[in-house]
């Protein structure tokens, strides 16, 4: 096989023209009203017909002639006789002569000889008959001819353009089309994209997985789905392709006879790469391999028989921005679907941030807004520029395989190939993943707990951090958060304020029935357990070294000897669950972490100790609304645990 | 019947709270992940596995102890025995021993005793087995524990919390869920919204029309049900209810029976009220009858049954303003969908906009951009403060029973009851119907045509708003449109820049073969013929008069006699195509319009002249896109013509 080459990565303006060139259209469908909002109408509807079909009564009141009111007011009304009625949806009965006048309903038809008509609240009724019908109408005003009458075709009138083509439907819109009777509109058809997700590791979510096989749940084609529904397209996922090859090819094919667009993700590997271009060679066309992006950089472009096709990379990060920013736009393109405008932002870098490589970097970002005592606390020197309430921009950067490095973020951050150090305080343009984005309203870091995760449910909108003890408090002292949240005992000094914080209850989680009959420290450094660890970011991590180390102490012994006498004691896992899981899994005897944790999972505990969980806040934001929140929040916990 | 009487109307906060003092939330319930985006999660959700679940090479390369490459570079590479391969999705079937190295696939399990990777790029192989697997490989370049490795964890650990209570599902929340194997999630049940249209005279849009009986489409009912759903409710319509008490009475307990909240319209009129007080007096509560807002004051709110309801007024702005302002902001808090925040923007207002009746005024308005030239031409008397670039703001009132008062603006302007007065170009804040608003690109007024219609294809979202010439030129001078289309003579000097026109042929528009054998004006004049005019705002209009002047001054007869012997001279019809259109039903004789218009409808036609039409520019506004797009147009049509 005469594989194509494509050593110069092309630009990301290349990458677009290449998508540009492809045509994703799927014509043009009728659909009801029903269902017409937020769809693009294809062709002009010019207006068929008057609305009103008819001359209207504006309100309740009297038709009239408006020549037999001239010169009538509250001291010397008009006096008509009252020569029928007419009801909305009512055809009039009478024919109205000088000095007579019909009672009528809003919205009925203007009698003919009718020009005007007088509302009810400035007539009154004089005579009425045997039937209790009125036969005489005083009228307190002048009416000039058309007043409180909707003219014929006032609102539409036949022969004008009613909407134009490329419209995208609006409830308003869908007023109009009911106004003149249209049930049914021409619009163009979503695009349909079909969705292969390649790579014998993955799995769909709700199935079983098996870690020790390397199995991973299948992240993208639910996310891009998602992601194709937002432009304007209909996704189709298809059934997972594998490594085998005939299989993915078999799978290729189908969705390119099906579908106007083929994305597939994971496919920029080297195996999976040979089917592509198999199939591309046979019945289409490769016009770009690899974008000088970051990330996203093996993306691919070509076409497959009838259909376009975009090949993704795996990774969930590197895929999702390869779509917004090359796939997206030109879906909308094609379903009529303009991007919104109004989603950028303009915010202050909360931090230095180095690059260096000459691509393109789509840098993931996260908003924090520093609320308003930036400005009334002139004493803390202010780490950036906040000379302005711009909202700080950091970094959200877990690497391209980690999901929450677009949870936990808000927008995007294009940083330009010859643009290698951005300063902190530094300007830049968000822009946001969509015009709703709601940036939270605080953004918390530090060690992860059970309790704290109770607690910001309390909250709107908060977002987390867990990244540990240590790191959170570095963090604080740097600016970015709000509030940092702290285990166990502080090393150093902060000039953080607290807002309080609880007790926790650590020690040993272990099988239920505590089968190994643990008591404590002692029996994983005499016996042959099998213990598991926090990471040394972890408060817990912390209590239990001191621990260890007055257990040396009694014995006279290294700390280090003792350490490394029990058995996992260096494999340090990041998440205050993740060790007690594993005892869950028969996979250890003893784990490090909370009797919470072990009431949860239903497991036995050894209690070791109990340490402080201390939250504290960034001192030029302990007046920003959602710390004050967080602040009764845990002053009500403490009220609640007396 | 004890009817509860509201003397007084309720303020709008008072109406806001009568709202959110109902309930309209719907429950809980499970939807898979694929139906999830846009959803609103009602609990948290913690992660209950590791995400990796394993250690995970970031890249293509080889597992190592990072020990063994202490040192090595370029020139002193450190050398590996190869002793085994492990891909993505394959448990690892060696453990790593000091000097050894395992060939690793991206994604795949880290092998025991390996803590680092080295990407193959950084690699050579030296030796081959028999079967061609490597057997020993060259590493220039030393790396620490951990190095391209992602450890099991680092995206998202066990007992971490992964989405808050309140979220609404984004693509990326839907990455991050499909990684924890979550394919269902507990979110708030979409309110149920019955919508119940009242009024004898509604017929269903697709159904016919009968005009003479005052019968119109029914607006509401799919308007609302799109506004609904827009706010994140499920729309339920009910069949019409008539104005038949019985019927009314069922559909509403039907309704309150079925959903969450009722909305009626049309309600508040005499009998419906009658009804809707009944229904509310045996099975509810009325809480407020009637807010102090315009449009929009006669509005019910209440409990029928077990669910919420409100009552719309009937006329569309009416109904879609109290919808907009009151109801969707509580189906949103129920819906857990929260009003975008970006949807307001800051404009000037066009021309002054006096009102007083101490109401809220609920202000539908168009935007207008004013475009490069406003700063470049000095010269030009600015009409309204131009100092910034604003767009201009101008009220769209063409009454509550007019559906394009709403299709034809961006947003509404709030105006408090105490302000009377708004002055051209006084700021005000314009709240778009939705953030994807996008204002036109060009606002034109003016005649009507056919050929204009279509040149207005070729602009992208244009507005034109067909006023007839005359109020067209006078708009144009006052400032706010861009352009005006002007049809036949002109009285009055203007200082607009034309930006070119086209020839419409003119005259009567007769029944298909000229069964009346009308030749000209004077068949109208002198025989007993039908015929239909158009207003006199209208271009044709003024070219009619023209011709029948010269006719007058051939017979030495008074214009105004001859037109008086016309029978029908004076019923002037809005649009271009009405007139015709009343010859297609058998109503008229003969009527004024254009070749174009008898062509389109099958009818003949009996020229009296021609007629230029010309489009004119606001001087201040030559340079704007749109304006030069439209030039464009109109010289290719002219071209094209030729």
């Amino acid at each position: 096989m005469n594989r194509k080459e494509f050593r110069d990565l092309a630009s990301p303006a290349e990458a677009r023209e290449a998508i540009d060139s492809l045509s994703l259209e799927g014509g043009i469908e009728r659909v009801p009203l029903t269902d017409a909002r937020g769809r693009t109408l294809v062709a002009r509807l010019d207006a068929e017909l008057d609305v009103p079909g008819f001359d209207r009564a504006s309100l309740d009141g009297y038709a009239l002639t408006a020549r037999d009111t001239f010169g009538a007011d509250e001291a010397d009304p008009a006096e008509l006789e009252v020569v029928g009625s007419v009801h909305a949806g009512e055809e009039p009965a009478v024919e109205l002569e000088a000095g007579q006048a019909v009672e009528i309903s809003t919205g009925a038809v203007m009698p003919d000889g009718a020009d005007a008509m007088v509302p009810v609240e400035r007539t009154d009724t004089v005579d009425t008959d045997s039937d209790g019908d009125n036969t005489t109408v005083l009228v307190r005003t002048a009416v000039a001819p058309g007043d409180n009458v909707m003219f014929a075709g006032a609102d539409v009138a036949a022969g004008e353009r009613a909407l134009g083509p490329g419209t995208q439907i609006t409830p308003r819109d869908i007023g109009l089309l009911s106004a003149l009777g249209i049930d049914e509109v021409p619009v163009r058809s979503k695009p349909r994209v079909g969705i292969v997700s390649t790579g014998d590791e993955l799995v769909r979510p709700g199935d079983e997985l098996d870690s020790d096989r390397g199995e991973i749940y299948d992240v993208n084609s639910y996310t891009i789905a998602a992601g194709v529904e937002d432009a304007g397209g209909e996704a189709v996922l298809y059934p997972h392709a594998g490594d085998e090859q005939d299989e993915m090819e078999r799978v290729l094919r189908d969705a390119a006879a099906e579908c106007d667009l083929v994305l597939s993700s994971g496919s920029t590997s080297a195996s999976a790469v040979d089917v592509i271009y198999r199939v591309i060679e046979e019945q289409g066309e490769l016009l770009l391999h690899g974008v000088s992006v970051k990330p996203g950089k093996p993306m691919l472009v070509g076409r497959l028989a009838d259909s376009a096709y975009v090949g993704l990379p795996g990774y969930p990060v590197s895929a999702m921005m390869v779509f917004r920013t090359f796939v997206a736009p030109a879906i909308r393109e094609a379903a009529g679907v303009p991007e919104p405008e109004s989603a950028t932002v303009t915010g202050r870098m909360g931090r230095e941030e180095r690059y260096g490589e000459g691509r393109l970097r789509l840098m993931p970002v996260g908003l924090v807004q520093r609320g308003p005592d930036a400005e009334d606390d002139r004493d803390a020197a202010p780490r950036v520029d906040d000379s302005d309430n711009a909202p700080l921009v950091y970094p959200v950067d877990k690497g391209s395989g980690a999901t929450t490095s677009l949870a936990q973020a808000d927008g995007v951050v294009e940083v330009g190939p010859e643009t290698d150090y951005l300063e902190a305080g530094e300007s830049v343009r968000v822009r946001l993943f969509s015009p709703d984005v709601r940036p939270p309203t605080l953004l918390g870091v530090g060690e992860d707990d059970p309790t704290l995760n109770r607690l910001l449910d309390r909250l709107e909108n908060p977002r987390y951090l867990p990244v540990g003890s240590r790191p959170g408090l570095r963090r604080l002292r740097d600016g970015v958060p709000d509030v940092a949240v702290i285990a166990g005992p502080i090393e150093r000094d902060t000039d953080a304020t607290e807002l309080g914080g609880w007790i926790r209850e650590w020690g040993l989680v272990v099988r239920p029935g505590n089968p190994d009959e643990i008591e404590g420290l002692s029996d994983l450094v005499d016996r042959d357990l099998r213990f598991v660890n926090r990471t040394s970011d972890s408060g817990l991590r912390v209590s239990l070294e001191r621990a260890l180390a007055e257990l040396a102490d009694d014995r006279g012994a290294g700390q280090h000897e003792l350490a490394d006498s029990i058995s996992g004691y260096d494999i340090g896992l990041r998440a205050h669950e993740s060790p007690a899981r594993t005892v869950v899994a028969g996979e250890a005897d003893a784990a490090l972490g909370l009797r919470e944790t072990a009431d949860h999972l239903s497991l036995e505990f050894v209690p070791l100790g109990e340490q402080s969980v201390r939250v504290f806040a960034n001192p030029d934001r302990t007046a920003k609304a959602s710390v004050r929140e967080l602040e009764t929040a845990l002053a009500e916990n403490s009220n609640e645990g007396t």
